[in-house]
């Protein structure tokens, strides 16, 4: 018989279905057993009735997490037993025939149930099958499709960034070393100089991938593996329009999350912002005159944003601009990458941006020097060593337009939409110093 | 003034416009100076008059790869300069006025002229803007773009496998070691054991990404980075499902590349193949008999198909079957992974498959163990230790499935759609044993 899903079951009324899905819980009441079973899009209560024997013989055994398929009736509830407001609240499965696909050991703990972090990690193919873990990563997933769908849709080709990195450019402390027969490789820490050679092929690219970083500590903030949205356009006359056309992709973002994921937001008490068409722009030098004048405490010298000044950014946003985003723009040349372009105004800033969001920077995006004489000269004011960029540099001395781009980091970025104070518990399979999958060993 | 892309000039006919992008070629003609411009949507001719006095100044500077803003009016050819067949060989653009927006350095040779794999590989930065090369990767961001559009219309939902794996469930020759903190970690394989363990949370799921393989030789046909495009799918009745919906989408793939790649296939002298509604099917058993007949060489004994029997099927297919595709099934236990299902008949046999194109196998795919105990008795059975998986083997003891699912590599099927030899000029920035981006110092 065809699969019916749970989602669809209201459809049903009065009619013999099957579905298929996993046993939820379990309440046995006198004669009566009821189940709450669970699949992919929903639950349902069913109930073996007494005068039903063989699925009470089948039905006695199950516990949470058997696999199962059930044959049953599609019934009203009485209007006195109805809740309304749940999903399948005004129906329930009697339930005639199960057939047992996979049985299960007793769980550790009821699903959904509050852990603590680390023993949500050591059980994970168990946890994440909460529906708090699943409405996280449905989330995930739409923000990384709006992504693709965005930039496509603004005539954006996807590439694959190459992950395994040569010895020449990168390296350094945050790099993971990875022994490539007789040499030294690394983990890329950005698709950056892929991207840029990418726009001299296509103009205008994006690539959502891993990325890398050596982080020595384990916290609430750092991943040692994440997921890298990145883009980068050609022929832009200023850095203003990649501000414009992150705009436009958070204005999606939120379109598509209010059509798709507000009962997953619902469940997760979390709102989704609200994107203004034209998210507040502020050079990081007014803002800390501003943070100077409203506190009383002077930051004019700082060369960057302090975590406290970009809390205090983003609540100024909220209350004053009505925005849940804010731009900081022109940050000093002294504390950018090499490849950043500069204002030509005053070199010694930088046109670029970070965006703040709920508290903290979840991008940094930039227009980059086009030109191969002036990157050779950034790079050795950077004491870098131009020699190791020679792949790179190929695109510039064959002619590169003026171009820019951002990357945003998916984990955080989901966490931070979710108001979820752990990126790891945004992270499907987080990496830390102490863990890849289990605990490592000490 | 608004660009104008190159591609839509022959809608301003009689106007002033302005376009920008690279100097393909240039031509000088007595007291005329013709170019050649390009941008990502194609190529148009300009030229300069001898009244045009600016413009021949600064057009006189102008060699292969600098990049331009170009002022100028489109004007019909006459008809009899007209190159009909040709991207706007019906107009031309008379230049008013050039800024340059980046020089470049004289090209080590005509963009597009066939060279050597290395020396096309030591450049890429430059030869990946040939039309070939840009033909090649568009059609490969389509193939994955059609891969998203198909699995995600049937309810699967993409995740991001990480691709740092501990210690204990890879390793082996074929493992590319990470120096991870204190410890040894590797990159992954394949992101197998992940899908199946997600197969839990959201019963389809799918996932494109990087995946290694330390493969000693560089040949035409080895990658030690490449995309390895999966799904996975839950409650499944039996492996014929899975070949379904593969089979599914190529049949969309191909929709696409008939819609959207014409013309890189046309230019590439390629030719997008059918795909029956229904592929054929053959079991490994009948396939050997069969040769074994044709061919009068007995491979009935042989575990495996041999490389010249996977051309020998598909010529087959082709010629017998009319159709560019087979499966064939059932391979043998021993010679499949740990977690492929066994045939109910004979357990000896295992309920997947091997797609065969033009010559070669593109997928290998299969139902999978959902039985926890018969999961660790073919561990076992394989000399694996399950203590070292005991983090996807938690999927099994909470309850999984009946499920299945196939992998396709990206660059592969991107080299065989295109008739391309060399699996390096399919891949974006290929790596082997001798080069990362540049070789490697020996």
């Amino acid at each position: 018989m065809t699969r019916i899903y749970i989602k669809d079951l209201a459809n049903h009324i009065g009619q013999e279905v099957t579905i298929k899905g996993w046993v939820d819980i379990r309440r046995d009441q006198g004669k009566l057993i009821f189940f709450d079973f669970r699949d992919v899009t929903g639950k349902v209560q069913g109930v073996i009735l007494p005068n039903a024997k063989s699925a009470h013989e089948v039905g006695s055994k199950l516990r949470p997490e058997w696999v199962v398929e059930v044959k049953g009736k599609v019934n009203q509830r009485p209007e006195k037993n109805a809740q309304k407001e749940k999903q399948n609240g005004t129906i329930e499965l009697e339930i005639l025939e199960i057939v047992i696909l996979s049985e299960a050991v007793e769980t550790p703990f009821e699903l959904g149930i509050d852990v603590n972090v680390d023993t949500h990690l050591d059980l994970l193919p168990f946890t994440l099958r909460s529906e708090k873990s699943k409405a996280i990563f449905k989330v995930q997933a739409t923000i990384a499709r709006a992504f693709r769908e965005y930039f496509g849709g603004e005539g954006f080709t996807e590439f694959q960034a190459p992950k395994l990195i040569g010895d020449d450019a990168e390296g350094g402390a945050n790099s993971f070393d990875v022994t490539y027969f007789k040499h030294i490789a690394h983990l890329a820490q950005s698709p950056q100089l892929y991207k840029q050679i990418m726009v001299g092929v296509f103009e205008r690219v994006f690539a959502i991938g891993n990325v890398y970083r050596a982080e020595k500590h384990s916290t609430t903030r750092h991943l040692n593996e994440y997921t890298s949205m990145d883009m980068e356009m050609g022929f832009i006359d200023s850095f203003e329009e990649i501000m414009n056309i992150e705009n436009g992709y958070l204005v999606y973002l939120s379109e598509i999350l209010n059509k798709e994921c507000s009962a997953d937001f619902a469940l997760l008490k979390a709102s989704i912002p609200v994107v203004p068409a034209k998210i507040p722009r502020m050079s990081l030098r007014d803002a800390q005159v501003l943070i100077t004048k409203e506190t009383g405490k002077d930051c004019t010298k700082e060369p960057d944003l302090e975590p406290e000044h970009e809390r205090w950014l983003c609540t100024y946003a909220q209350e004053k601009l009505g925005s849940d985003f804010i731009f900081i723009t022109n940050f000093p040349t002294a504390k950018r990458p090499f490849y950043t372009f500069r204002n030509k105004q005053d070199p010694t800033y930088t046109d670029g941006f970070d965006l703040l969001f709920r508290g903290v920077e979840i991008t940094t995006g930039a227009q980059r020097i086009h030109n191969y004489n002036d990157l050779v000269a950034s790079m050795k004011e950077k004491k870098l060593d131009p020699e190791k960029f020679s792949y790179y540099l190929q695109a510039f001395k064959y002619g590169m337009p003026p171009h820019g781009g951002f990357g945003l980091g998916l984990e955080r970025l989901t966490a931070k939409l979710l108001g979820i104070d752990n990126v790891k518990e945004a992270t499907l399979f987080p990496r830390d110093i102490n863990r890849i999958d289990n605990l490592l060993s000490k």
